[in-house]
């Protein structure tokens, strides 16, 4: 099975090269983000490509200096929402209803559970949800990269206030929940590229009831 | 590109056909959540895999009742870890060392990252950061699935509380994060099968910097 051999390829690669990634598989790996599925239908975030060598180095030193951040092809910040307003969901309802030819008041009862779900959820909560969904996501560029033979790494370790801040996300009601970088790794320099993968055997993970 | 097009074939589906996916296939969406990254390597989940008829009929009234948790071929609850103890960073270590021929005290640096890390997180904290990593394996799992032409539909929509008692989650550390059904749609009875798909254009998401 393809996807198999393809994340068997793929580790988390922590020294890049300085070879960069084409704008047509830049492309694809959005694609299927932008495609992921998410709670909804809101696709609650926004990526945020990080071209400016400068801020490389400030989101660098905002997460602990891991090489990263500078040397890969690509470094995407997954942005979430952190609110959710009637009138978001209504923007959203106008989309769905012009999109599969419907009228709006067809999708009263959609937007009656979506706000019953969401609308009185704290910020934090939002963040949580919102997060999930780029995590779903997340996940999908990274199979997509690995069937191109593209290297990834998800990461988690940055300090997300001082990120929300060097993008701007708070003004614009976004919060840096997850990042990944892209490129290919330097096999020379990384020892990982060499180590045997670790997961435990699927008997330890698989319940059966 | 091969991805696009299982991401555009696939789509959330509510109602399955009584058809079950072959133990090959099942095994194979479990192996890409195996393989799956997850932070620091921990695979901080397990995967609970529901066929008793009786559980799938409480599992779907703990859910709103929707249709997929009894009409689908498989059912997949993903439980989260509720801590992180010492004892468990430490049988990890070991199997890290095995696997890659390591003396343990060579892990230490390691050792006292995993500690620092999680080892003053809240059980909410771990929750959540647990959450992220079954949400990747989750993205991936549904990648394997359009490959194979099987559908899927992530829900987040239950009660986890009522889900962690059904499954007697609690008491082994674990939460239900969320679930994964699997099987075949049946067209005949979901109206979303030949739904448009609703997805913003891609400048609406994506930000250059």
């Amino acid at each position: 099975m393809n996807i198999i051999e393809d994340l068997n390829w793929r580790y988390a690669t922590k020294r890049y090269t300085n070879k960069p990634l084409s704008e047509e598989q830049v492309n694809t790996i959005l694609e299927t983000i932008r495609l992921s599925a998410t709670s909804l239908g809101l696709q609650p975030f926004e990526i945020y490509d990080i071209r400016s060598t400068e801020l490389r180095t400030q989101l660098r030193e905002a997460a602990y200096n891991q090489p990263q951040l500078t040397e890969a092809s690509h470094v995407l910040v997954f942005a979430v929402w952190t609110e959710v307003t009637e009138a978001m969901v209504d923007e959203y309802l106008q989309f769905v209803a012009s999109t599969r030819n419907r009228e709006l008041a067809q999708l009263d009862g959609f937007r009656k559970s979506i706000l019953s779900y969401l609308g009185n959820k704290e910020t934090e909560d939002i963040i949580k949800w919102a997060s999930n969904q780029a995590y779903i996501a997340l996940g999908k560029a990274m199979a997509a990269a690995a069937q191109l033979r593209i290297d990834s790494t998800p990461m988690e370790g940055f300090n997300n206030q001082t990120v929300d801040e060097l993008l701007g996300l708070k003004e614009k009601n976004l919060h840096a929940a997850v990042m990944l970088t892209l490129g290919y790794r330097d096999t020379e320099n990384d020892p990982l590229a060499v180590a045997k993968k670790v997961r435990k055997p699927i008997h330890q993970i698989h319940r059966i009831i």
